[in-house]
């Protein structure tokens, strides 16, 4: 039969597996998508004739329920390397119920994170992850009517078409700086990006706004307000703001520094190696998202481990219970986890 | 009238452009694809109707001529600090020409791979642009029979459907040692990969098979032959193949490694300080790709500079080219640069 069918070249459907495992097409479509209830002995008996027939469900086919077994995925930047963590969390939980992923970049531009994203709407996929983009809650909304969108690095939880997925950035960046004050330190100053993209309500916004909240908390709390200084610096070269050199050469230097992502730390810990100001002797550092090079023995950086692979998977997992019909919104927060390393004099 | 055409609800289409413009459809067209020939007036006067419009080419009416302007861009694996420069320079020249990318992550297996290129080919993407895949010729050639293909870091100039954009890898290698050699080294060691992925006939290849061949004719024109000695390691944690602390605990010690990438070369450097091992002084280390951990002050590793955003740019107008119509192939060499710092004691 098999055979016979191969030969004949006529295409190998759904209903050719259903008809091959003596179940129905619906049976199979549970099978492919993981659903929720699928037995062993069913997802065992479809499997076999999937593979038998060298079935490999094409767009079209899997289109049964207007489905595309396809998720687009929205990052800012390939460059900062915390974002890989997030990807393959993902699309762990995605390729375990056979979702694919496909990635569009946003350069940290409204206009290119827009065009993306209709052109993801426009490839049919399914729903629509989007990490850090710099839309606000509004246009998340326009877009979350007409797609399933699930959004990480951005707090809103009052958001109620789309779900967000997050780390808890308050409490990382308290845990931080209470851990330099716990050291001795007490002139600690912070890192933060000189664009406040958007204004939103308190509780809400990007994760730098959030951090700059558990900095300040944890200096009020240690009665350090008034040695409290934030840097509102420029990402990395070629951004707008002023550079991270000025941290470095205005006025009496501080004892420790908070910076709110290792883009900064990294570049603080090289800069003061090549003056000659020794960490955490002269200068204490701690940054946020524990990316590789932060645990490099080399750099030995203290960093915020914000648990990247969880949020993706988590936000995963939002996306597939949303796909499959959920419509009161999640908003999740994750705990991250301050990694001490030689940097923070710990 | 184009208040009137808003207003009326009316989709905004090419024609309502060309109309606006005073020009044909086919001339609005070209202007979106950016092809040969198309004069600045011509040119100016398009973007001004399309702004003024607020015309969005869709998917659909970009699919006029079978076109959906977007490309499959299928990566190996996230964590490569190399791969961002090669999106960079894809995106840049894929852009300007109003082609979007999507990207794939292959997590370096075949079958993903190929059912990520699938995905694409179903999506009806425009090409598919391939880095580094774990494919053989025979299946990327298959491919190549069905969308137009451009193939990065797969060395095999004798393809004749598709066209391939690689780093000189041999001359690359051989410079990093000849660089050695000419510093004083004398037992210089090469770190490769375990896994030979597929047989290929001599000058073609994986990136690694031409690293070796470089650093091999380099060891026998200094009659160093005898000294020559290639450690074939796992790429990274998680991977097949003996670790790189084999290199470290095995015998005598060579005074200077040559590593095929940096994932290795920064293991290494970090191994070495953890140790006590010095560097360069009790082990020179040069890596390969120039990634920005090499880079950095603290680290001071040398390494070959292959030029990715070049790569990528290089294949992305291969890519229009053959969109365009193109069926000649192109096989594109670049020049790698050795970026010398401190690990290699010059």
């Amino acid at each position: 039969m098999t055979e016979k069918i191969r030969e004949t070249g006529e295409r190998v459907t759904i209903r050719t597996v259903a008809e091959d495992a003596g179940v129905s097409t619906a049976a199979v479509s549970k099978v492919l998508r993981n659903a929720y209830g699928v037995s062993d002995t069913l997802r065992s008996k479809v499997l076999t004739s999937i593979e038998k027939l060298g079935y490999r469900p094409s767009t079209a086919a899997r289109g049964m329920r207007g489905k595309t077994y396809s998720i687009g995925l929205l990052l800012t930047e390939m460059e900062n390397a915390f974002l890989p963590k997030v990807v393959r969390g993902a699309k762990e939980v995605f390729g375990a119920a056979n979702y694919q992923v496909m990635i569009g970049v946003g350069e940290a531009q409204a206009s290119i994170e827009q065009s993306l994203i209709d052109s993801m709407m426009d490839m049919r996929m399914d729903g629509v992850l989007l990490v850090a983009p710099r839309l606000t809650g509004t246009v998340l909304a326009g877009y979350a009517a007409k797609t399933p969108l699930v959004v990480i690095g951005h707090h809103e939880p009052s958001a109620e078409t789309f779900d967000t997925v997050n780390s808890d950035d308050v409490a990382g960046a308290r845990e931080a700086v209470c851990a330099l004050i716990a050291s001795g330190y007490r002139d600690i100053h912070m890192t933060s990006l000189s664009q406040r993209r958007f204004d939103m309500p308190a509780g809400e916004g990007e994760v730098f706004t959030m951090r700059e909240t558990g900095y300040l908390a944890a200096m009020q709390e240690a009665g350090l307000s008034d040695r409290a200084r934030i840097w509102r610096l420029r990402e990395r070269e070629g951004c707008e703001g002023p550079p991270l050199t000025d941290l470095l050469k205005v006025g009496p230097r501080p004892e420790a520094v908070f910076c709110w992502s290792d883009i900064h730390a990294l570049e603080l810990i090289n800069l003061a190696w090549s003056r000659g100001v020794r960490v955490p002797e002269d200068l204490a550092i701690v940054g946020y998202d524990d990316t590789p090079a932060a645990g490099m023995p080399i750099v030995g950086l203290s960093s915020v481990n914000q648990q990247g692979a969880d949020l993706g998977r988590q936000a995963a997992r939002a996306m597939l219970s949303r796909i499959e019909g959920r419509t009161t919104p999640e908003h999740i927060l994750l705990e991250p986890a301050l990694k001490t390393r030689r940097s923070s004099g710990s």
